[in-house]
């Protein structure tokens, strides 16, 4: 983001309001001081995992990302989470379900003899009526929630809040109902 | 995929070589009849995650899907297994940088003042030198491997499993150094 710093501390705001103690990667102060880029990539890769170990649950942002589906680096944080046996709220920005913004980006698409539909590289694009690749969509079902969608306008995709604070509204009632094991 | 059993079935036999047992997607006889495109996705999501929690490892085909990254739902099973505290090997059949990729995805882009490059929607393009989002590459690479690139034909892009057999090279050594618990 352009203001990736203040973006996090508006959450962390919003995660007081609500009981939660926000955790961001940027809070990490690593020393990335004469790494290569790609040793800086894997401190910062390890350092993010090491602060998700610490958590007790994870909000996704899931706003499709440079293509039909969440940013690859969240989902792969919402199967971290899972493993590690935390419970996963997520929103997103953008309403239009995954199979019609997927037909969107893969064109040119055709219809296959038995009428299913497959991308340019003869790829099926499944029909399933969800939000995302449907382990995501599994993960927040799993965890007894749903993906908060709504749309905002261009400017605000990833920068708008109401969905996260939907999140932690709904983190609020999973946690007040069934603490979590200290 | 289009022959999707097919591609299993030969994925297995490379596993069985090297002295593994494949798990599958499909290896699983979901009673899906009955319930709606979205209860179907849900119970999908939920046996893949059991299958996964069942092995002892994950090779991962990383090869960007619909985007410059690979597929979400990789992405999820990558952050799944390591949370589960398996081993992760993957392949792509992509060679291009990720960074290069995403700039040829994310057009028009733009310079920034500091000289760091950003897409349409005001997003950085950050170039860390690395194949895929540096939580996927991290997975890897802390598993004691690194992704197995190599080029293929557009049409082999996605059944091509070269990559996948030198995973299976990588999984073989990593366990006769250091059997799994059992």
């Amino acid at each position: 983001l352009p203001d990736p710093v203040g973006a996090g501390a508006r959450k962390k705001e919003l995660c007081a309001t609500y009981g939660f103690e926000g955790a961001f990667p940027l809070d990490a102060t690593l020393d990335l001081q004469g790494l290569s880029p790609r040793e800086a990539a894997m401190r910062i890769s390890r350092a993010n995992e090491e602060l998700i170990r610490g958590c007790q649950l994870v909000i996704a942002q899931m706003t499709p990302f440079r293509g039909p589906s969440a940013d690859a680096g969240t989902a792969y944080e919402m199967g971290f989470a899972r493993g590690l046996g935390l419970p996963v709220f997520a929103y997103s920005n953008v309403v239009e379900d995954f199979a019609a913004r997927t037909e969107s980006w893969a064109r040119p698409t055709r219809r296959r003899g038995d009428g299913s539909l497959e991308d340019a590289m003869g790829m099926q694009i499944e029909p399933f009526g969800v939000e995302d690749n449907l382990m995501l969509v599994g993960a927040v079902a799993a965890s007894g929630g749903e993906i908060e969608c709504r749309e905002t306008t261009n400017d605000e995709r990833f920068s708008d809040v109401a969905g996260f604070e939907k999140c932690l509204v709904a983190a609020r009632a999973h946690f007040d109902s069934a603490p979590p094991r200290t």
